[in-house]
């Protein structure tokens, strides 16, 4: 069938059904590994794999899904071992069907809520790949995940040691998040940025519950979108489960999935030959939907994702220990606790997104991003910006980080983007344009808007689209460059125009050196916003500042009739001032 | 010679030198009026102005300069007499030369320094005008002013008894002031806008002391200037007062101002024929400069000029008495001191020109907006805006006005461009057009520009030019309008790229209905002023509001090196926030 790349997308592709729902038939006791049976009864699954091949299966999944070190630990045979003899009989039953190496959980819970390592649990997934690798099987499937942190582990492994197409499926629950929290478009935004090929949904649900679940993925994925569901809902039956859906429903299920964007489709638990067979008979003489390439720009922790749409985005500035001594004193001696404050304080005044820089000589800057970004991603769903300028503590920083964060920052000197869009390719991450280089700042606007253009063809060769790119048009001092300030609001304002990127900007520099800072700092920021800013970088502690976003947020009707702002002021005590001009109003009214 | 108004500016045109000087020598006695020559002594004025005509001069100055009723209130001879008979000489001796109907001033200080009334004066230069008109002279000479009230009064008479061209000079002091405290700029704007043929100085100083005052007049004048300067400087000798400066001195200094731009030349106290030769004898091969149209936007007071140049200028709203129960009072109840204060108060709280609106049904409109008119103007220097809706208040508040003021408003409704723009054109007052017409309020932007070019289209007809038209882009209410609040910005934008002209808004109506309204008017106030915002109506008590235009006019480079700002806010005390917020940043640094 030639290379499964080629027609994902274009064709429908039909996955096996259950494995696990069919050896208990023929006699996998409860607590054993089903694996086992690929070296003690090959022929149980050979017989298996076989039947769905007849039912019109386009993939069969290997017998591998628990196949891992940590489930095979008490285990008479290696993960080679049953690896391997999973895929020679999965070969002989598909012929010149594709196979898919089955990647399941770990079965063991990642730090912090659990014990595993996330390094470790990369290590368990790369030593089920390197052997998948080594025998030729057509892509991985990496499944049934809760944890997008344990999926992220798996996906990077298969990146790493192979070059074989990756699917990934998330297990949801009926409130429409995984188990451990992400709900379907930050997984969308999260896989899309690590480079899988496809992705979806499988188990937990039957394909009733799967359609909400569905629509919010085609909504967002620019990629084929995968459904496995189960046969309906589980039924617990004189000691046994069975499942509330029969082949028909399930593949008149399948085809409504598939008139709305779904193109690879199979069954989990509790489904057989026969729901394959149904579903291969009805597609067979249907065509796929497009899926159109999207261009949102997202900002992702693992349960939650930030739109950059032009309703104003606020990056807390607080962990940077530049200029502060306590945050200084705290990195030094590891007080996370400290850092967890300011994170959180942070977020409860709004902020939407976190910069997090290490960037002090007094400590080993790698360990402490480290540090810092597993101790708040534990805590806190605010996604994370990694502010260094160190190539080799953003790449620590983005490999343990799990979501799709913000790299601070490339310039437009080559050597900077030589350096950083590697990493932020490999690991799906946006990354801050400056429009500075190598010859420094640039005074006016067209030189900023020219530096804008290198950046996005320079980040185009390496595969980076423009909306992972959000440029910095860079704040000058007001008392230095006075006749400068708008030349940064009019790049802001060409770029967008221009380019359709999106733009970040710190705004408290441009007061540096006047009397009443934070009423510079709150105009300046109100006349960037309306020059088209989408994501200012601040102190959430700056009230000022903060009350000019959401004012502007009503005003730009991004706040839908001030529901927030109303919901914020209407109980605000009134300021003296204030005080003294209503009085003065109501009497004379 | 034909119509001077087809000569001036094209060649140079020379008045003659001094009567008054003249006569003395010739039997004249102090504290005489010298017109009574005219009748008494016609030979010796028929041979000075004969002197003058072989010296050179174009122009024949009729013996006229004191020829009104209050001067002549003891006289043997009525003014009548004396003008025709001093017409008559001087047309005897100007064959066909020019000569000039001159009018100095009535010798009365006017309201509310002295006792004269703006229309008794007004009557004292009707008379003289309607015996200088019937008698057909080339031009009305209005001359040796130092009260721009007094010449406006004169400069109204001639328009309205006379179709004569009129020239018009005021008298200034060492201090580049006049008497009464009007400088020459303001002297250009308010001169040109009430329509005068030529304008400039003359008397008190000689050439050299003219230069500076000269300089700045060139800089803002649209139409040919006058110099008339005195013999240098007077020095008394020996009882008598001569001038320091000789006919040759007198000559090079003239032409230095010929190479600066000016086109009309005479000499005042001192000067005799020799001057006037040794002028007309350098002046014979040179051509005037041409003088260039300028586009300034301006508004003034009698002695300040506001000028609308994109460094943001402030109309004071509070004198208006809609919803302000003790301002209504007191307009009743005819409180000028309670209007005072308002006016005084804004004033100092940094407006820049103030609204000024009596539109209750209680009181006589025209009457209690011509009283408060007199008051402010007869204490402040701040220019007016004039605000009705009725065109007779509006006629008699701009007709005894001190200044160029704006007139709020007209729409884009034919009815009132036609009942306010012949008013606008005569006076010479700017007019705020509202993109509003009889359709409503438009919901978008493309509607407001076009309807801006309809004022601007049916302003010109009325030969108002489009800077002294002043767009309003109409605020709409967030809390009714959410999804527009962009359209009345990008119409200010669009507005001024399109059109170059300026404009003006209300913001506070933005917040209506929403809590902090401070907070919402404030930053509609800056994303407004980002958009170009020349002129925004507010009142200088909101303290967030005046904070935002200082803080805006350092951003865009008008408050150079942030003088204005540091001079405010270096000595304020700092607010509650933001000493908890830098106790902690220095702490932390
Ligand atoms: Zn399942
Ligand atoms: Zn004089
Ligand atoms: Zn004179």
């Amino acid at each position: 069938m030639g290379n499964i790349i080629d027609i994902i997308g274009r064709k429908f592709l039909l996955f096996d059904g259950a494995m696990g729902t069919m050896l208990q038939q023929r006699g996998l006791k409860p607590g054993d590994n089903p694996e086992i049976f690929n070296i003690e009864k090959p022929d149980i699954i050979l017989d298996i794999h076989k039947s769905y091949i007849d039912a019109g299966a386009d993939i069969i999944t290997t017998n591998t899904f628990g196949a891992n070190e940590l489930k095979l630990k008490d285990s008479r045979y290696s993960v080679e071992e049953i690896i391997k003899r999973g895929i020679d009989i999965g070969r002989k039953a598909a012929k010149d069907k594709f196979i898919a190496l089955d990647i399941g959980p770990t079965g063991q819970i990642l730090k912090p809520i659990g014990t595993l390592e996330f390094e470790k649990a990369y290590e368990v997934f790369k030593r089920q790949i390197i052997v998948g690798n080594s025998m030729g099987v057509d892509l991985i499937l990496i499944e049934t995940m809760s944890d997008l942190y344990e999926m992220k582990a798996a996906i990077l492994a298969a990146k790493e040691n192979s070059n074989l197409p990756i699917f990934a499926t998330m297990t949801f629950q009926d409130n429409k998040r995984t188990l451990m929290g992400t709900d379907p478009k930050t997984m969308v935004f999260v896989l899309e940025a690590l480079g899988v090929d496809a992705l979806g949904i499988n188990c937990s649900l039957g394909p009733n519950e799967f359609h909400p679940i569905i629509d919010e993925i085609l909504k967002y994925a620019s990629i084929p979108v995968i459904a496995r569901p189960n046969a309906g809902l589980p039924i617990y039956k004189d000691g046994n489960t069975i499942y509330n859906i029969t082949p028909e429903e399930f593949s008149k299920e399948i085809v409504n999935m598939a008139n709305r964007g779904v193109s690879i489709f199979g069954g989990c638990c509790g489904t057989n030959p026969n729901y394959i067979k149904a579903v291969s008979h009805k597609l067979q003489y249907m065509k796929p939907l497009n899926i159109l390439p999207k261009d949102y720009t997202t900002v992702c922790s693992a349960t939650n994702t930030i739109f950059i749409d032009g309703s104003i985005q606020v990056v807390g500035e607080r962990i940077n220990p530049t200029g502060k001594e306590t945050l200084k004193n705290a990195l030094i001696n590891e007080d996370m606790n400290y850092v967890l404050r300011e994170a959180i304080e942070q977020q409860k005044l709004g902020a939407d997104i976190l910069d997090i820089n290490a960037g002090i000589p007094e400590i080993d800057e790698s360990l402490i991003m480290e540090k810092m970004i597993k101790e708040i991603q534990g805590i806190l769903d605010v996604p994370l910006q990694i502010d260094s300028s160190n190539p080799e503590t953003i790449e620590k920083a983005v490999r343990i980080y799990n979501g799709k964060p913000i790299i601070n920052s490339v310039t437009g000197d080559m050597a900077t983007m030589e350096s950083i869009f590697p990493i932020a390719k490999k690991y799906g991450a946006n990354v801050i344009g400056l429009t500075m280089d190598e010859k420094g700042l640039p005074s006016n606007c067209e030189e900023r808007v020219k530096i804008c253009k290198k950046i996005l063809d320079v980040a185009e060769s390496y595969g980076i689209e423009k909306n992972n790119i959000i440029i910095d048009c860079l704040t000058l001092t007001a008392s230095v460059n006075q006749s400068q300030v708008f030349e940064t609001l009019n790049a802001i304002k060409q770029i967008k125009e221009l380019y359709g990127v999106k733009t970040l900007l710190g705004v408290s520099n441009i007061s540096f050196g006047l009397p009443n800072r934070k009423l510079l700092n709150r105009t300046f920021l109100t006349m960037a916003l309306t020059y088209g800013l989408d994501i200012p970088i601040l102190d959430p502690k700056d009230e000022e500042m903060m009350d000019s976003i959401r004012a502007f947020r009503v005003l730009s009707n991004s706040d839908k009739k001030a529901k927030k702002y109303i919901s914020f002021y209407k109980s605000q005590p009134k300021e003296k001032s204030e005080l003294k001009l209503d009085s003065l109003d109501e009497k004379d009214i």
